[in-house]
């Protein structure tokens, strides 16, 4: 996860990564190749979750590993803790700090996620999350399934860039703005911003069945990941709390809407993002006590969003289900 | 508020009282007398809630004065910080403790509201909450208004008694389990506990207005100054988050009723429940910082519950509004 710091009394995130690109053309010295590169990523993660999403969706599986690290971490960043010997199978490493030290052996930066590693060296070669789906899309389309969706279309892209921006500094981070508030006039600033900007998007999607053009984009991606968290997480950890996501209609509809179309919901780990939040922020949950609302069954409810037209995947088809191995255990998820 | 401690991985709360009690008859040596004692209460403790509304709904204003603490306190306990020389006008004194130390010098056990004080020797009396509510319906109806209701009707006390207990040891303590739990396992098992008891109160009040029998009840009152705290506090502060209050529609509807009845909602001051939570439990929350919401305009919502009948005061009348000096400033509560 990004991290940041609280600066004269408002919440800075850092923004301040390894900006290497995987190219089709290689210009950064990292050019798309099958089965070079490893994804590393934990479901807990609202940015990672989004490079988890986008190489379902593309279906580049079988040409871009990935390894989970667990939900929860020490002062020295996420762990492999989740495979069986501690270690990436195909990396060989514990941490992911491991990574980024043989790239920089100094480096001062926090060890985030998504990063994609160079197996061959174990360098990383970028965390730059918001460049790294773009990069999927745009970049390794020769290696995407038959019927991947567009989520970058060219004739979008200057909407969906500038949806995003404003979902990024308002909804992604305006979350993280209210939960790292330290003090009660910053939090409240924080809190009217976060809820204005929802009352925006309520309103928008009113209307329409996707942010941006009549099928998912990048730009539905980006509030998914955030959304998904807000009942479980960001509702109460963070004191976001005007209301539940559940209790917006358009949004809540919106948000069960891309739940429960293939490559999204599949990549949720409710205990993973629940365990994330409350057991690693102690500064703000002291005990590490780990809620065990809300009840998620809604999740599976009918929403009604097809009356607003639109086809999730364009002339494309959704992904298949997730490999095995790649699937979030039932007892972690609302299964039907 | 009545204090307590996690024994052996279970949250203990200590019930050990100044037990005398005032008396008709002054068995122990302190008979009712009109403006002899003074009430002394913080809007933030449901505890004290009780007698605050229960107080209002028999109309004892005019004999038994009331003192209100501030809704934040150290370690010494509550404090008379809300009036303007930092002093209860009637006792003189700036801590509730003075009162206990005025009784017993070595006070050894909790400094709690509600208390009752003996003004002419400024001595607690009583804080033994379950009483203190119980005396004011039986010992006191000398002094209850014309029109107050019955809120221990005699052919009903068996019943109240024993949904009393129940209530008090899965509802009104169950949400202090919740959030004092230090561990992860215990807190799972005071959850499960709570909701169970949310679930059968659920079904109860599906087919009946009130607790027991046709009108509101000191049952009522008992279940209510927990529920009004759910939604605000619960929910997010001690964890009870399978669900919000307003997401069961029978306790929601019957914590609604109960609110916009004269001698409820009238008594409520959310600002003073969620600055008492969310600052005095510091190893909660440590930031301090008091969540803005949730949004409050539900609560003046219509609720339905007529059709169920019942009469809410049975023959008696509603009490008349509160009086200046005591009623809550309209940015603590949600107003028309």
């Amino acid at each position: 996860m990004p991290q940041g710091r609280y600066v004269e009394d408002e919440f800075d995130r850092d923004t301040d990564y390894i900006e290497d690109r995987i190219t089709e053309d290689g210009r950064d010295g990292w050019p798309v190749e099958p089965d070079r590169y490893r994804l590393v990523v934990s479901r807990a993660c609202p940015w990672a979750n989004r490079a988890i999403i986008v190489r379902r969706l593309l279906g580049l599986e079988d040409v871009l590993g990935m390894g989970v690290c667990g939900p929860t971490h020490d002062a020295r960043s996420w762990t492999f803790d989740l495979d069986p010997d501690g270690r990436d199978p195909v990396l060989g490493i514990e941490r992911l700090q491991e990574a980024f030290l043989a790239r920089y052996p100094d480096y001062p930066k926090g060890i985030t996620v998504p990063a994609v590693v160079d197996v061959p060296t174990g360098q990383v070669v970028t965390n730059d999350f918001p460049q790294i789906t773009l990069d999927l899309s745009t970049q390794w389309t020769k290696w995407h399934r038959e019927g991947a969706p567009d989520l970058y279309p060219d004739h979008l892209r200057a909407e969906i860039d500038e949806i995003n921006e404003w979902v990024y500094t308002e909804v992604n981070n305006g979350v993280y703005r209210c939960g790292f508030a330290g003090r009660q006039a910053s939090y409240e600033r924080a809190y009217d911003r976060l809820f204005a900007a929802l009352d925006r998007l309520e309103e928008r999607l009113t209307q329409r069945r996707y942010l941006v053009g009549e099928q998912i984009t990048e730009a539905d991606v980006r509030l998914f990941t955030t959304l998904v968290r807000f009942d479980p997480v960001y509702h109460g950890h963070f004191k976001a709390n005007r209301n539940k996501l559940s209790e917006m209609p358009a949004l809540w509809g919106y948000a069960r809407d891309l739940f429960q179309t293939p490559g999204f919901g599949d990549t949720i780990d409710f205990a993973h993002i629940k365990a994330h939040y409350y057991v690693v922020h102690s500064d703000i949950n002291p005990t590490g006590v780990v809620p065990k609302g809300p009840d998620l069954s809604g999740w599976l409810t009918a929403h009604g969003r097809e009356q607003l037209g639109g086809r999730p995947f364009g002339d494309g088809t959704p992904p298949p289900p997730p490999r095995p191995e790649e699937t979030v255990p039932a007892g972690h998820t609302v299964t039907a």
